[in-house]
């Protein structure tokens, strides 16, 4: 082990202005808006709410999910569980496969300090798991993983699904919980109807397979799934009792493509994460560059959007540098802050140490990004 | 300031097969004779060695960069100029320009400690700079930025980058250090000849920059550019004096594509740097997952290939997942470990704390990537 220092962009009480760029912003008026829209729009719906908290990987942020009505969290790692229960949060299920024996035995610890659960989508993995449950002396709550479109981790449904669950409930040091029925694939489908369909096709998969569990006597007292893109859906299916949506609390470029019923952007979650950048360089009239590369923020679903700098386009991405295109001569100045929406919300949090919350024009909050880099 | 615990993810005198995934691996003989190999290649040519430390953000490598012979290294932001100065590294040039108050009084603080170089585009950032220089009683090396091709920062060639490098000449704290043209488009232009035209057009530039300074009065004792695809070709220019590669060291999926003159892949540099990952799902007979994803290798340059395993292929990474199609049957197991090569190596190892340095099987050391996250 060893401890390094870091060093937050931002002092408490400091103007916006103040902050040290590349920062990852939150706007905390904008972000508790959010965490309060996802109950509205689930009121009265018999679902639990278990968001991912691989979004942020912030026990701050986790903690007032749960003060909001979230059961617990889930996550990807065990090296993000261990960090999610140090903060203080007593419910975390990985809705992920996790294999060797010392990630095992790690899960298995955890499990004597909170409720822990894992997926499974593998006879071997099973033992595995029941077996580091076993030295522990714990027992683990397993999901089994189906595959209900993502194609690609998870047991295919029904029959398959089933079989693995009996395999669960045999052993003596796990708990058969349910399904983790995730489909990835038909988060940032953009059309409402097309969203509605792929999420109404998991259903139908979940349903097969609760079909074939109750014909061999195992009840699924967790089905869980459901993104950002699709809880709605998943919570309306009568076949989820539980969802995990992530991005809802930050919303990025991706995300906002996304239309409701009439062909609109879906205007449900507001976006309230930013990386705050500075003009580094404004070489021409029509081009600015700015401090913030692939670094700060991911590409991978695409160029950032800039934020109330109108016609302004960020045209290209390097190691520590976004070129910006402008519309008009002027619209910015050598050492001007401005904000970036990331493409992807996600792997950009990775990229930091702290969330600078904000209120208005003041820091408000750091939040340290605990499990920043915790992969394993 | 907030200290954090890291746990590294193998212990040295490790068994490779006991490293936890995903993990950094440099392959420690790869890494040396490509050390090596960049010396050999420049034998006899008039030009100094400064590699490009945001590559790989390490002070263990750049010391043993130094001590086969670079005068230096070269890095993007003062807090990566910070961690290598501290870790020992007594001449660090930042090509790139350094814009706000804050960061600007940091950059002249760190010139009491070691020589300290930057680049600038801007006349206003100029003032900015020698006031901060004046405020710290230092003299800052100041390197002005040309744009040879990039179309980023830089000044335009010729009589526009003479008029700011007389400015910087007039002032009292900065020292007129010479041109950084660094033409980052060329490097990864794939055919030999094409790549060659593309550097001898940056060449021409600097070349015209030159006759503009040598008019008035001003000699460019340092002339910088030439990454891994170009600074052989830039070294026997005539007009560079100074290169700085980085990916080198390393090498990546995006610079394996690169041509030689009978149109082979260059060999000059071997594959150093691996994702190591563990197959943490195997679904179907054609396709495995790995449990490494966007979070462990960056995909912005493409997918990581798959080493060693004839006919798989990296088809699709989402956060913490990699799907991979499998030739055939039988293939890969559930728990192996396999090696993924990065698609681009700089924006990888900025997602790690560590590289695990290994030579045959074994772990030899473990390095802290000690300006990780370092954008500041």
């Amino acid at each position: 082990m060893e401890t390094r220092a870091l060093h937050p962009p931002a002092e408490v009480g400091a103007d916006l202005d103040h902050v040290d760029t590349p920062a990852l912003l939150l706007d905390l008026d904008a972000f508790e808006r959010n965490l309060d829209r996802l109950h509205a729009t689930l009121a009265g719906l018999p679902v639990r709410v278990r968001p991912h908290a691989k979004s942020h990987k912030c026990p701050e942020i986790a903690l007032r999910q749960v003060a909001r009505g979230a059961i617990g969290v889930c996550c990807q790692k065990v090296s993000e569980a261990e960090a999610l229960v140090a903060g203080g949060i007593p419910d975390v299920t990985i809705v992920n496969e996790v294999v060797g024996a010392a990630k095992l035995a790690r899960l298995a610890a955890l499990a004597r300090e909170a409720r822990v659960g894992v997926a499974v989508d593998d006879f071997q993995n099973v033992n595995d798991v029941d077996t580091a449950a076993a030295d522990a002396r714990v027992i683990l709550d397993v999901l089994v993983e189906v595959d209900v479109g993502l194609n690609r981790c998870g047991v295919e449904p029904g029959q398959a699904a089933a079989a693995l669950a009996c395999r669960v409930a045999e052993k003596s040091h796990l708990r058969f919980a349910g399904l983790q029925a995730y489909q990835g694939r038909a988060q940032h489908v953009r059309s409402y109807d097309d969203r509605r369909l792929a999420a109404a096709a998991a259903a139908d998969k979940v349903q097969a397979t609760l079909d074939h569990l109750s014909r061999a006597g195992l009840h699924a007292a967790t089905v869980t799934g459901g993104g950002t893109g699709t809880y709605l859906f998943d919570a309306r299916s009568s076949v989820y009792n539980e969802v995990q949506p992530g991005s809802y609390v930050f919303m990025d470029a991706d995300y906002a493509q996304n239309l409701d019923q009439e062909g609109h952007v879906v205007r449900t979650f507001e976006q309230s994460l930013f990386v705050l950048t500075t003009v580094m360089s404004h070489p021409t009239r029509s081009r600015a560059v700015v401090d913030a590369g692939l670094k700060a923020h991911s590409v991978d679903s695409g160029m950032p959007l800039v934020a109330a700098v109108p016609g302004a386009r960020h045209t290209r991405a390097s190691d520590e540098h976004g070129v910006i295109e402008l519309a008009g001569p002027g619209d910015l100045s050598l050492g001007q802050k401005i904000r970036l929406i990331p493409g992807h919300c996600d792997p950009t949090v990775n990229l930091h140490d702290w969330f600078v919350c904000f209120r208005g024009e003041r820091v408000e909050a750091v939040w340290p990004i605990t499990a920043r880099g915790a992969f394993y």
